[in-house]
């Protein structure tokens, strides 16, 4: 495999820095490539803006189309042209993060908004009455698989099916769905590790070797089964999931996920 | 009412730079006090780091407990305390900004990130047989609302009940219940826009008109009937909501809006 880690922690000597270190020493010592985007050690910029997108930035700055002309044009920043040439170089991508006010660390979110440009990651493919772009299991990342490893401080119950924070696949489903799988790539499922305030060495160690099994086993572990946009699913261009595709009872998010 | 607007957009002429000047002006004109925190243009810090927490950042580096250290000697920085401050002013608060990647984008992300700190935000309150802290409907900004108005490049269909983005109610509830009803605000129903890439003139005075009425509505305005924590809907400590108390069909985020 060739994966790239994109990891979002302030502080080195943290779980979600073992974590991250533990994935690079794993799967270089399982005859892998690695590389590693550790965006607090790059100083990762965060906000997106005019600089952006150099004598491609409009005026009024227009975030969408701007960022679709830098990226043809060849003229976006050197920091996004070297995260796009690490996803496209990757087969396999893990994000490994903490759960910060149930969803990413802004560090992150600005990875995402920044590197997945339009013409890149989205406006990717024609409109007609069968397609309606490349999206949801098409597009620039196709054949690509990621997994997010993501730490919360809060037990699991809170994350349950009745729990007050909501189910964990749906709070993780925006990122999933929303941002990796739109662009093609296909989502394992993730790797949460709940309580993790109050982790003893002792329960490190059970986690990390829970953790080393979910690396060794990636090349055979099966995607969520999110449902492809174009196939026959979906009202084009609607986007409303056809009538009677849903296992019964399934609501929200849970209609996207086959079966 | 005391008004604050949160305004999260790169270009001040820009749909987003405009619901945010039409609601400064609609308010002040019916006699509201309003404040402003533009983040682009107040060049805000998106990125949570030691330097946060200046003397009460430890080694290595606990955002949780440093943050609230922090807080509580003083001694975050002046931008994050300003904000503190704006927001124990304010009785209502309005989040004006586009979706990106099906979310907010990343410098409010990093608002959140480091204003929301510890003993602030979260951690507070008792942890007892009856209490999980005062969370969801109580604690520090218990009796305030929000509000969310925000706009989406696609249509709306593609966010409907079956839309293959999943529904924005879905969307946007870890973000409405799980960033402000956690902190004990109520949150009124949000002001979504759809289609704003292609949107014309004759429509902007239509969505204008329709934002203002939400505006002057304000102080009538219902909020989302999100379930209270420690009121006996949910066990403690697994806070699982209760059998039988939701409405037949009612899952995931559903469960914990009432009726």
């Amino acid at each position: 495999m060739k994966t790239l880690i994109v990891h979002a922690h302030p502080e080195p000597n943290s779980l979600n820095g073992s974590l991250k270190d533990l994935a690079v020493s794993t799967l270089e010592g399982a005859g892998h490539e690695v590389r590693v985007s550790d965006l607090y050690a790059m100083n990762w910029k965060a906000v997106v803006d005019a600089a952006d997108y150099g004598p491609q930035a409009s005026s009024p700055l227009k975030v969408a189309s701007d960022s679709g002309r830098a990226f043809e044009a060849g003229t976006l920043t050197p920091d996004v042209l070297a995260e796009q040439e690490k996803l496209l170089w990757a087969d396999t991508i893990i994000f490994q993060f903490p759960l910060w006010w149930y969803t990413m660390p802004a560090i992150l979110k600005g990875w995402v908004d920044r590197v997945f440009t339009y013409r890149f990651a989205y406006g990717v493919g024609v409109h007609d009455e069968t397609k309606y772009g490349e999206r949801f299991g098409e597009g620039t990342l196709a054949g690509k698989r990621a997994l997010l490893s993501v730490t919360a401080g809060g037990p699991e119950s809170h994350y349950s099916a009745r729990g007050i924070n909501g189910p964990v696949d749906d709070l993780l489903f925006p990122i999933q769905h929303g941002i990796l799988y739109y662009p093609g790539i296909d989502v394992l499922p993730p790797f949460v590790l709940y309580g993790t305030d109050r982790m003893t060495a002792e329960e490190y160690r059970d986690v990390a070797k829970a953790w080393e099994q979910r690396l060794l086993a990636l090349e055979s572990t099966e995607p969520v089964a999110f449902r492809r946009q174009n196939f026959g699913d979906y009202e084009i261009p609607s986007l409303q999931l056809k009538e009677g595709l849903e296992s019964p009872g399934r609501t929200g998010f849970g209609l996207h996920v086959r079966g």
